[in-house]
């Protein structure tokens, strides 16, 4: 059967529970489907205890390509490994009659195969697959289409009833439609532990999604363990083991990019930061009430000049802690009426002829960190009210979009005035409702927006959001996952993936897999 | 302090997070509240290599009462087992200057305690707890109420900063407001593992619920395996590994009994019964359309001998492997198309008189049903349904109310008719949101329908109801719990315990202690 992103156009009926189709194809197991896919009816066996992952003749990359060396045990204890019928080559395969595939060489064909980098906007995620008797081979310009080309072979590989691996010969030829598909997690209203967010990298991974945004702070806590303010984690965290030392993030960064995944750390400022202001005296506005400080606080400061020395050492760590291009500013939801309190904020809006603007403080308190951020070379993504409010934003700084209310509108303006831009408005994973949501966030389109063909290149994908406010380790994984996994095919298969009943039996059969 | 089931009335101001008060106060972690608090600000030290759950002076129980020796070892572990910082008694206890608690006796009044019966409708559940130095004394007339009252005294028991076990002097007088406390779990849509209904009684039992509503089988799966019809589960099963073999009920029982929690099995016919038709030949409605059989089938066939031959041996085993005095019938959602369509059907309307009245029909083979299930002495529970299409019933026939729609009219009318009710119908926790939706669940007040005295006697209690569509192993815990807890609290303690502040400050402390 062939399929280039076309959807079926027969009628199919809803599957209930764990029924599959008797009559399922070799892209059913499929998610996010490939680009092009063609599939023949010819079988191949695997036997475990012969087959290999191996690189490819003319590959790039070798045995000391650690990235690859790991992938390559990762997807073969993923294929085979939870098999208990496990046959280690004493079964004589002759019991069946299918010829048998002996490897999958895997061939990376540029000069650098990137193993020891980390991946970035522009890292190329293409592969090109063939499986036909004897070997099958996957090749890829980088890594990280390697890893994704693994990712679908493994979904390839099923067991029979009789405990035989098979795949059907196919070849595929895959890319993902946009560049940036990511998941927000919050470790701020909810500490996560470590392991939830691994194994949460482990499901970005099988749904080919390649950024964690990680919202590490917020108001509520602070667990990031600053190298250079201590105190900040020390006070600002629920509790003095519900935090992530250097160690730890580290841990998260490797993880993820062993998987091909980036980590894009938010320290949102200046809302947000309540949690800042317990291990950094004199970070944040004093809120006052008739004339009096009432011991409240409000924002971070934007007036002193200790709080761009204080901004400037720490985010020379961050730059320097994480080491992906682009760190997340956050500049949402600014609340004004401390500010609007506070004296001496006042005075220095009377001086810098800001009026009652106060969104223009706002504005001259970002710039002042997008220049800070910017002198350590490093790329800056923003929520939508940074640019709704008119700071001067680099030209290459990524607007996040989250308003729902018509984010069509936001997105048409964004990328009007030439920014990048991320969608995530339709793809707020915290709010739960009743039944299939997923079916809401599958049918997003993101580029049905108004604008020019240029405005549309630069949308470069999407987040789905889980929010933290009811989320902590008990309930993340079934709460994102499977629904985050119809963000994660929008935003990698072609616009023309959009048929409901072909979703959801593929949807099914990847959940089993996950599983 | 003083509690008589009273509310406090000071505004307190909701809670975020880990964030626990300062100024908690003992009954702060008591979850539900018992009807009857005193507090005294005297703390008791106990030391986890000293202190015992004995069997008092003048108990009818002892040593003999695994029921009991298992309640004491499971409480045990509960309140120290979790603690790193153990001192096995090598630290002094002098370092604090707490007099010591030694010994928590339990005495069980009534001259058999029961240890070896199983809970049932009319088991005294009440406990009276006192804990003043040297030994706290638990009074109860069975052994179920000291299963409840061991729940409360563990939940007084805190460990402090410096890992000292402590405990107010205090004194308890508690018993439940409603007979009928249920959780109902659905293991037809999705299939529960054991482990997943074992680990949700221990959940059932420190929120004092005590009946589990085994919604056994539907339409989707039949996962019982029967004893005299194995094809049942065999043909009806999800897969032959997914079912409940009769030593897997066992251990579902006994687990439920020794946490006096009563298991009460529902077989749910004529509708929802897709599942039993794949097994049993010859037992649902052969479905008709212009004179031909379609090869579907509807409900149970109510007009052939076969059927009931079947069901009274089929009940006859359920009977005696259920061991609660109740069986749940079902009776819900009869759908009358398939019936109306049968020629035979609509032979045997005329024949009996029905005209075209299909719930006469519904009730006649109920009716059929509720005769067999009483020769074998068990007590019914149904669905609505069963009352409002005039089954004639038992006069200790359960109707269980569940349509959402003016439930309160409903009750009246059931317990006008002299019937017992049990409400479910605002607790559908399939039914998500976001947000605490625990408070609306919370904020039910079941007896505030139209009806006298003697009527409002008739509501036995209620069941937090999870069906299984969007429910299976991996969510069902965080989905549940602790969103049934807020049920658990509303059927067992007083009327006027309704504070969502002073709630959502006890459930925080709950929620964490279950953790």
């Amino acid at each position: 059967s062939l399929r280039h992103g076309a959807p079926r156009t027969e009628a199919e009926p809803e599957l209930s529970g764990w029924e599959l189709a008797a009559d399922a194809v070799p892209e059913d197991s499929l998610w996010p489907l490939p680009q092009w896919v063609r599939t023949y009816p010819r079988q191949l066996q695997l036997a475990p205890s012969r087959f290999q992952l191996v690189h490819g003749a003319g590959s790039s990359a070798g045995p000391g390509c650690g990235l690859l060396q790991d992938a390559f045990r990762r997807y073969y204890e993923y294929m085979f490994g939870h098999s208990r019928r496990r046959t280690w080559g004493r079964r004589p395969l002759a019991a069946r009659a299918e010829p048998e595939l002996f490897q999958l060489q895997v061939v990376i064909e540029a000069g650098d195969p990137g193993c020891d980098r980390h991946p970035h906007l522009a890292s190329s995620e293409a592969y090109h697959l063939t499986v036909t008797e004897p070997v099958a081979i996957l090749k890829a310009s980088e890594v990280w289409g390697a890893l994704r080309g693994l990712e679908t072979f493994s979904q390839l590989v099923h067991e029979d009833d009789y405990g035989s691996f098979l795949v059907n010969e196919s070849e595929i030829n895959d890319f993902p439609r946009f560049a940036h598909r990511g998941v927000l997690l919050d470790t701020s209203r909810h500490y996560l532990p470590l392991k939830s967010i691994l194994t949460n990298l482990d499901a970005m991974a099988f749904n080919k999604f390649n950024v964690l945004h990680w919202h590490i702070v917020d108001d509520q806590s602070f667990p990031y363990q600053s190298i250079y303010f201590p105190e900040l984690s020390d006070k600002g965290a629920y509790s003095s083991n519900l935090i992530y030392t250097p160690t730890d993030v580290r841990v998260v960064i490797e993880y993820a990019r062993l998987r091909g995944i980036r980590v894009i750390p938010e320290f949102d400022t200046p809302g947000h930061t309540q949690s800042w202001g317990k291990g950094q005296k004199d970070l944040l506005t004093p809120c006052y009430n008739g004339g009096q400080p009432t011991g409240s606080f409000g924002p971070v400061n934007p007036v002193w000049n200790t709080t761009y020395d204080f901004m400037t050492k720490f985010f020379k760590e961050i730059s320097s802690v994480f080491p992906d291009e682009f760190i997340h500013l956050g500049g949402d939801e600014v609340d004004f009426s401390c500010w609007k309190s506070n004296p001496e904020v006042k005075e220095f809006m009377k001086k810098q002829g800001f009026g009652i603007d106060y969104a223009k403080l706002e504005s001259y308190y970002v710039q002042n960190i997008l220049d800070i951020v910017s002198s350590y070379n490093k790329g800056q993504m923003v929520w939508q009210e940074v640019f709704d409010h008119k700071a001067q934003l680099k030209p290459d700084t990524v607007v996040q979009v989250w308003m729902a209310n018509n984010y069509a509108r936001e997105l048409s303006r964004v990328t009007g005035a030439g920014f990048t831009a991320v969608l995530s408005a339709p793809w707020y994973l915290d709010y739960i409702s009743y039944g299939q949501d997923w079916k809401k966030y599958y049918s997003v389109e993101p580029l049905n927006f108004p604008g020019s063909e240029e405005q549309k290149k630069l949308l470069i994908g999407g987040e789905a959001c889980l929010w933290g406010e009811f989320v902590d380790a008990t309930n993340l994984t079934p709460r994102l996952w499977p629904r985050a996994s119809a963000v994660g095919e929008r935003l990698w298969s072609s616009s023309n993936v959009t048929n409901l009943q072909d979703a959801y039996k593929r949807l099914t059969h990847h959940r089993c897999r996950m599983l």
